[in-house]
């Protein structure tokens, strides 16, 4: 167990490939946050919120919704609506939820999460089925499904729909909840072509979040019906998630949803070409990305994945460590072609004359 | 048990005395958004959040500070920072706190809230020594003392210095913390002439709001030692309140502590002119004001507080309701004199001719 | 706040007025425990508890009942079963739940207790009004109110039927629902005359405790509707209070139903018997007894409660302190008419001499 | 996801074989409870209790121990004492922790818990070390290692003490407390021949119960040091777990600790007979036992778990189901040799004709 390794030098890459939350606000984004009309967003008078969440409501088909600081928030309080304490929430093992929300689900909701297992972070109905809790004294209460659209650990992989759909049958059969943890939501429906409300209509809270690829720098929008949502208020005002004049930062949101979703084809695109480029090199073994993610293993190639990461340093570029030889790439509007070109390039001479490790 | 009352028809008051937390961010404040450097806030790369932390640490005497969403959040994580499942926490029967924040206390760090009471929202010493708890398994454990700055439902009033330090010097000395809800910890600074890090070297966790008075749109600053704020961070992720680009706000807070802490006098020379005004029409009785908050019972007036308040929406203003007949007047730095004067004007025509109720 | 006093040098005392928890099992008791039928009690299969349980929830006019290790599990596992987090509970200043429970009512249930006033542990239907809550979303959600039947600070008080009656009315007509703390239920039925299912009639929940005056060694047992009952088998379980042949400890329970209920009217004529001696005592202020509970204040005799207590030591007796000179003496099935008799003779010799304190 | 089955017509085998929980108090076990003597346990006044738990805690080389009512609240209550919310624990998938306490690990210490892998219900340091969380404000807090001593789903088998000395060691290391559930402690003490003070100075805490094989009808005693026990009083009170005269329960967990430690080695040679029999009927596949439990697989025998424990129970024997074609039967002091014979020749009879399901 070591502590967070050491901040890099610099806080401002040219090349953030760490992750698609490093995007900063465009100049049309922030005029759009300069002209927002604003209001008391906790007490409902905030017409610039209003239209953002009416918005992704329609969306993703839902009769409502409700804007609040970061996707983490989305989905603990989705959990904090669906369950109660001793509930049981079924989640992949690599899921957000499941380690990167600082326990919160049982913290806050008092939730066991089980983990289930299956490829590129997502589960079949087997694996559901047999995870289901019969009804007894003893055991937690089976409570609740989350799908993660798309996969973070599982490398930004799409759920097929087919797939959703059989799990989302099989939960509400067996009376259970649907939530889609939808920091990618927008990611997935580039790639599959599905709309929103199609993946909205499996769940019984949605949300989507807007600090990701559609490039805006806060919140998210967590959607249900109506009386969901008035429970998510209620828990939004409790965790301190209710804001006042939010709709300078809703105004940034809906010029996201104008302007960034159908570019993310782009970063797909660059993605598959940064893979490509990657998995040309020697010792360096690709997973092929179905979105903006690119997984990479080093293992052949001499260098750790922190040795690898901090040489990008040098051209202003970085990415994430998933683990001792393992790193994540992430393409986003903050990085275009060119700059994919250029870490290839870069990549490439790293590892020249690198040959396994004794 | 009624529900919530009908919301007016417009959300847009040019004389709204409901709260300060109306106030709209002024183009200077907006300019400051616009140019503000950002980054990735929950890693620790924003520099103007790092900026606005480490100056309110500075004027608050503590070693580290936290950027959080509201007022709520900041005071639920000092609360879980201080207390374990069973603590008790000592606030008066008026405060924040105990009343709105949906029973966050209970809900999230598991305490017991202890309502002491005491005059206009403050209490005494020899208040706080009854309700200590002897240490016995049976009872809660008393762990934390908070203290309102200003008081809100105690119509704005500002805890004197010596009383305070007592009641501090008694929680030390029995083992219990002090935490202060700053909401409006400005306004008692100005009114008081005391600096913010004497109040500050009182507490254990103090935090500042940015919504109130200073007439940000967004965010509170939570200020501890290191390893408090450490904990706190913890918290604040968990609840999900962590957070991307907010060097935005950041900027909006760090504006308003350049240009709105001065000013906060002329509020409160509003809210004397306010309550002057009002106290001078038939039937309206009137608490003198300390800062910036105008409390008047309309009692013997003949309306009701509803009926004032909905009168006064013909002009453009509103106030809130605090009981059948009382209401809540609040100025702020979009009110300027000639708005108070306006106001108490409309007043006096409401309620000429009005006598008391049969 | 001091830690707990020093213990006394033995804990068997022929006239234990500490409390009638102090009791122990009689000889027949202990032979129908001897005689118990038993089972796994949480698989259901103990007959023994099942004709306890049977047999008080038809004593109380409810559907189910189960068996709990105390009361405190019983008031713990109502409101847990009632409340969801950030719910709030309407209790006296002065209850048990508030009190003596570790602050389990926030740190189990997550719900926020909301003390009521009123004389003898007893608050009013104006009371109950004024302390609900309207519906809105920064609020505490009202959710149960709490009868403590009799009322142990307030001095064995017994609700009277019509004012349980206006606030059970109340309650259920805005929407909460209704606990019965009946630690000393069967006191209150035998000092009012009313039966015990015409106090479950009011109720949502109600439990019986075996351990007071009804002089059994374990147990009480809460009573609600099935669907109630079986919600709180599940927090039973969770909270580690399921057993296994706890039909021996129930056996102790269904004697003291055969035998200890109708006697509680000498424990009753005991109390008035010691009240008066006490009472004809130099400097000793005496509450009149409604059950079996004296409360006396010392202040004028110049001794204080501690001392007081220590002196009765010599002869075998004990009271229990709640103040500084406040006593509390509970008369219970083990001290008959002599053994008060000899306590107030000792009192007096105790007593003999003093004057009040310089 | 199936409710519970529909309960035996029965709840007196005599064979019973389900779990060593449907032991009955002997004789002498039931004298030595009528002899008890007792006191208010709450208050620390029954002698009784006051010996099991001094020498519960002398029998596992700990400073202090409590008695609880059953071997559930000593592992939540362990749990609320090591965890603070949003820990992470880490247990064995099919632990008891994880899986029978109706979630009560989330529900009331707000802790998540980590499920390890590893055959017979062990996992080996290489999982533990890989399962540990570095630290980081977004991840769980690791916090504790959970040893369930023998392993129930895991077929009664005993952990090696090299395997727990190095995965308790790696746990102190990296900071987590180690926490050893007893609920059949002795029953590996007396198949491995270490001592339980061995087991008990791998952990912080640790509990036995005597629920099981020990043959007493109540209770567990919870062990560590001065500090911890402490602090699992609290929880005790607040969970509802403390009481009054239960030297009662305590004096047959003092007998049991006399009369039925050393004969639990009858009921492994019993299990070791039972095992063999199964073994030579035919499509019946049986697990060696380590101690005192045979779980069998009857896939090959034509014959579902469910039919074969009901076609048992016209001989007065039953087992439990653990899966369509598992069942577990659990040896103890009510099952004498004669009584294992009589189920074998049973299943014999049973299973003779049956063939594979087609």
């Amino acid at each position: 167990m070591t502590t967070e390794p050491t901040r890099p030098p610099m806080t401002r890459f040219d090349f953030d490939l760490y992750s698609d939350t490093k995007t900063r606000p465009s100049p049309g984004m922030l005029r759009a946050v300069l002209e927002a009309e604003v209001g008391d967003e906790q007490h409902g008078e905030d017409p610039t919120v209003d239209r953002l969440t009416a918005r992704v409501a329609a969306m993703l088909g839902k009769e409502a919704a409700v804007f609040v600081p970061s996707g983490t928030m989305a989905n603990e309080i989705s959990m904090l609506v669906q369950c109660r304490p001793g509930d049981e929430i079924l989640a992949h093992r690599d899921s957000h939820l499941l380690n990167f929300e600082a326990g919160g689900a049982a913290a806050l909701a008092g939730a066991m999460v089980r983990p289930l297992d299956g490829p590129r972070g997502m589960f079949d109905a087997d694996t559901v089925r047999a995870a289901l809790r019969r009804v007894a004294r003893v055991l937690p209460h089976s409570r609740v499904v989350v799908f993660e659209q798309t996969t973070n650990l599982g490398g930004g992989a799409v759920w097929p729909m087919d797939q959703m759909t059989e799990i989302a049958t099989l939960a509400r059969d067996a009376g259970l909840a649907v939530h889609i943890d939808g920091a990618r939501l927008m990611n997935a429906c580039v790639a599959s072509g599905v709309g929103p409300a199609v993946y909205g209509a499996l769940a019984d809270t949605v949300y989507m979040d807007f600090t990701k690829g559609l490039g805006a720098p806060f919140g998210a929008v967590l959607a249900g019906d109506r009386d969901t949502i008035n429970a998510a208020w209620r828990w939004k005002q409790r965790l301190g998630g209710s804001m006042r004049q939010a709709g300078l930062m809703a105004a940034a949101c809906l010029y996201a949803l104008d302007h960034n979703i159908d570019r993310l084809a782009i970063d797909h695109a660059n993605a598959q070409t940064l893979a490509s480029g990657l998995a040309a090199l020697p010792g360096v073994a690709v997973r092929t990305p179905e979105t903006n993610m690119v997984f990479a293993d080093l293992t052949d190639s001499g260098m750790t994945a922190v040795e690898f990461d901090r040489a990008l340093w040098s051209v202003g570029a970085r990415v994430s460590i998933q683990g001792p030889t393992t790193i994540r790439a992430v393409t986003h509007l903050d990085i275009d072609r060119s700059g994919i070109d250029l870490v290839v390039e870069a990549a490439g001479r790293i590892l020249a004359g690198r040959g396994p490790r004794a």
